[in-house]
C-alpha cells in the first residue's frame, strides 16, 4: 500500500518513543533524550535506539522543554506518522473481503485528544482503519499520539479529500455506513450493527453534516437517562465500536 | 442529607457557569465575568446572576487569565460542590430500594480528566451517584468540573474515608460490587449486570488495590482485540455503565 510522504511529526512520552523504536525504526529519524532522566530509563533507550539503528541525541531537558508542550517525560522522536492516501489500496489489499470489519469516518473532528481516544479505543476493539478528511479536521500530531497510547502509530489512518465519495466506496465494498446521531429513532441496541460496518462520527458541537447523515444507511442514538446529559465524542464512539464487538463475537 | 461544608472551588466555562446559576444560585457565590467578552454573552450572564440573586463582577480579561490556566470563555464562579459525606443518607434517602441503581466507585483515581469525563458519562446514563476515596485521590476541581460539562455540579459525589468499609455497607443495601479487571475471567457482555450494581475502576496504571478487588462480588474484563492495545479508565467505565444501562433497559 502506497504511504503518502508527508512532513515528519514530533512524539513524545517515554511509551511512545519506545514503541516507535521498537515497532517502527524505519519511520523514526530521530530520538532525543534529556540528560536529566533517570539513568536507567535513558539507558534503555539508548540501548533500544542502537539495537534498531535509530540515531540519538542526549540534550539539555530544556531544549526538549522548548520543542514541545506537554509532558514528555523527557524523551520525544521525529517520526514519519502511518498516513495513508489510498482507502481503495487500504480495502482491497489489507482487509479480508466477506469478513467482519469495522471502519471509523470522523467527520470533522476538531480536538486532538477526542481524535488520540478514539484511535486507542479502535485499535483495542479491533477496527481496521480510521478514515479522516484531509482539511478542515485535525490530522494525527504528537498530542494524538500521546493520547493514543500509541495507537496512531500501528492503526492505520486514511485522511481522504473527499468523505462523501469514501462513503460510496465503501458501500461498493459491502460497508454499511452507520451514523451516530442523538436524534435518530433506533438505539444502537435495537438491531445488531453489520459484519462490516463503517462508523460514523460528527464533529464535536455539531455532530453529522447534513450530507454525510444523508448518506448514511442507518442512523443511530446512543440512549440517554433523564436530559441534562451529553455524551462526550470519544465516549459515545467508544460505546459504538464496543457494541460493533459485541455483535461480531455473539455470532 | 448532609452536604459537608467545604473549601469553594472555581469553576469556569460559559456553560459551566450558566449552569451553576440556573440549577444551584444557592451554591455560587460570586460570578466573574471578563470585559472583553461579546457583549450578549455578557448580557445573558448578567441578567441570569440579577435573576437568581447571585453576586457578580465585571472585571479586565487579565484577572481572569491568572485566576486558572485553562480555557475560561471570559467568565468564572466560585462554587460549592455537591459534595456529600455520608453514604449511608445517600441510600436510605435518595434512591429508591429494590430498584434498578448504579453507582460508581473509584479506587483512587488521580487525572481529573479521567474523573471529569467519568461523570459526564455516569450521569447521562442515570447513575444515582460516584464514590471517591477522601486521600490519594483527585477530587472534584475546576478541571473537573469543566471536563464533565457540568455533570459534576449535578451528580452527586460522596467522597468517604475508607472504600472497602464503604464496600461492606453497600452489600448490606443490596447492591452487587463489580469490578473492571483485565485479568478477569469472565467478560462485562458474559452475563447481564445485577439491578443494583457499585461499577469498581481501578486507578491509572495501577488497577484495582489489592482489598478493594478482593472485596469485590464480581469481576469483569473489557475484551480487547489483539495484544497491544489497552482502555483509557475513562473509556473502561463508560463501556461497563452503558453495559449495565443495556441490561436494565432490556428487562
Amino acid at each position: 500500500m502506497r504511504a503518502e510522504k508527508q512532513k515528519e511529526i514530533l512524539c513524545w512520552g517515554k511509551n511512545v518513543v519506545m514503541t516507535l523504536m521498537q515497532n517502527f525504526p524505519e519511520r523514526c529519524s530521530k530520538v532525543i533524550i534529556s540528560k536529566r532522566i533517570k539513568a536507567s530509563t535513558q539507558e534503555e533507550l539508548i540501548s533500544l535506539a542502537k539495537g534498531k539503528g535509530v540515531r540519538y541525541d542526549i540534550v539539555a531537558s530544556e531544549v526538549i522543554d522548548s520543542e514541545c508542550e506537554e509532558n514528555h517525560q523527557g524523551v520525544l522522536a521525529y517520526a514519519q506518522p502511518l498516513c495513508l492516501t489510498s482507502l481503495e489500496d487500504l480495502i482491497s489489499k489489507n482487509i479480508e473481503q466477506n469478513s467482519p470489519s469495522l471502519l471509523l469516518l470522523l467527520d470533522h473532528l476538531k480536538d486532538p485528544h477526542n481524535l488520540g481516544a478514539i484511535l486507542r479505543t479502535a485499535e483495542t476493539a479491533g477496527a481496521d482503519a480510521v478514515i479522516i478528511p484531509k482539511d478542515r479536521s485535525v490530522s494525527v500530531n504528537g498530542t494524538v499520539i500521546k493520547v493514543s497510547s500509541g495507537a496512531a502509530l500501528r492503526l492505520p489512518v486514511v485522511s481522504v479529500v473527499n468523505l462523501n465519495r469514501s462513503i460510496e466506496l465503501l458501500k461498493s465494498k459491502g460497508y454499511w455506513i452507520v451514523g451516530l446521531d442523538h436524534k435518530a429513532e433506533n438505539t444502537v441496541w435495537d438491531t445488531p450493527f453489520p459484519e462490516r460496518t463503517v462508523l460514523t462520527l460528527g464533529s464535536e458541537g455539531e455532530g453529522l453534516s447534513r450530507l454525510v447523515k444523508k448518506n448514511c444507511d442507518d442512523l443511530r442514538k446512543i440512549p440517554m437517562a433523564g436530559t441534562t446529559g451529553s455524551l462526550n465524542v470519544s465516549v459515545a464512539g467508544a460505546i459504538g465500536i464496543y457494541e460493533w464487538f459485541r455483535n461480531i463475537r455473539s455470532l
